[in-house]
């Protein structure tokens, strides 16, 4: 059964709702969105939640705002000024699928209308900080401008910024909704962000062509796994589903030392 | 003197404020939005805080919020894949001086920004609302695609989407910070759609390649100021600068009669 399952059709239902009726866009949107996506962030933001007990509900708006900006950033990255991919999840990119310019928009209105949800949200103003964090120089858009023009930093830096920055969103984001703790909110931001890392290491490893060194990527994983083991341990809730996560990112990265290894 | 010249210290500032201190983004977002914009939605947000001795300082968030989603808009629609202009306000456009994919991404940048700042203001919530209607599917965006397309549709639809939008955002918004009052701020709501559909009648009367014909875009015009005027008679507060920003309006729109009027 995929992870998400248990979520996926109030998850789908809210999308929904926020999705033009008609038009060019309602079509683009729902190509881009209903395309076999994991859900990670959403999915590991109700982790957090149902680790306090809170109603996975309550982090919808919010999981949901994190899809739409991850979905925008990959319709972008595909473009042919970015890496020129003609293909996302076994299917033609929205860029192939349409053409360029209705891909930017269409990307541009997911950004825009993630935005908007989160003021269904308690804390939306918080969020709403927490995500254009996430999105901007210093999150998501600084990693796609250091990984398209192969800036010399590393891999720690790269990977916080172009993955770790929607999962520390998502973490960070949970706990604001489940907790009034600062300190307990500032380790799940922490560990949000060591996931992210993680999961881009795993990621690399299984892509088999980083330009990191084996050396680099190994250490930056046993780093982020040292973290978020810190942070399993220090707070009061850390879900059991959130530890399997880890174990199966730990896994993938074990992959080039032992090419037999069979994953799941 | 320019319009603009009293707020403009203090609200570059406040842009100044949310850019990148180093690295691409800070050259390119500098470049994006100081480079001769006329400021005017910003400057319209203004005059309504002012017709209630409101100080402009309250609005300055959410018209630099206003100022950013504008700029990124037109870097968009430079790019190749939409108009393909290469030059704007008489310099080279964004993607001309540095290239198409940091010209997404700026553009991606502003319009995340321009979400983050208006936290800063009360009523943030609903001033967040405000905002992602008009970048959306029925504001900027849908005004962009049927632009871009050629959508068949009256010159109503299409001015109020890619330029009545933001416009009427920025009049809305002044009215949300400065009244509580349901009524005044509905007709604000009305009076700055109208005034943005003026603006881009008179744009296309200046440019003089239009695709609607004369007649469409006299009503247009005529039913426009017909809208400000009732709104400024209905209004308590209603700003003279703003009348005359209109009366200027009307005279632009003269022009194809008669091609002696001189515009200052």
């Amino acid at each position: 059964m995929n992870l998400f399952t248990p979520y996926e059709e109030a998850f789908n239902a809210y999308m929904e709702s926020y999705l033009p009726s008609s038009g060019q866009f309602a079509e683009t949107t729902r190509y881009a969105l209903f395309s076999g996506g994991k859900r990670l962030r959403p999915w590991s933001l109700f982790a957090v939640l149902e680790s306090y007990d809170i109603p996975y509900l309550q982090g919808i708006p919010f999981s949901a705002a994190l899809e739409f900006v991850h979905t925008y950033s990959l319709i972008h990255d595909d473009l042919p000024c970015m890496d020129n991919d003609t293909l996302r999840r076994g299917r033609p990119t929205l860029h192939k699928q349409f053409d360029e310019a209705t891909a930017l928009m269409t990307g541009n209105l997911l950004l825009s209308l993630a935005f908007e949800m989160i003021q269904d949200s308690k804390e939306a103003k918080f969020l709403t900080k927490v995500l254009s964090e996430a999105c901007g120089a210093e999150g998501l858009l600084g990693g796609q401008l250091k990984d398209l023009y192969k800036e010399t930093c590393s891999a720690r830096l790269l990977f916080s910024q172009k993955t770790g920055a929607l999962f520390q969103a998502a973490l960070w984001g949970g706990s604001i909704l489940a907790t009034t703790n600062q300190a307990q909110r500032d380790i799940w931001r922490e560990c949000g962000l060591a996931l992210g890392i993680l999961y881009q290491v795993a990621d690399d490893f299984q892509d088999g062509d980083s330009s990191f060194s084996l050396e680099e990527l190994t250490h930056l994983k046993e780093e982020s796994v040292h973290q978020i083991q810190n942070a399993s341990q220090t707070l009061l809730h850390f879900p059991d589903s959130l530890t399997l996560f880890v174990n199966r990112l730990k896994q993938q990265c074990g992959v080039l030392h032992d090419p037999l290894t069979s994953l799941s």
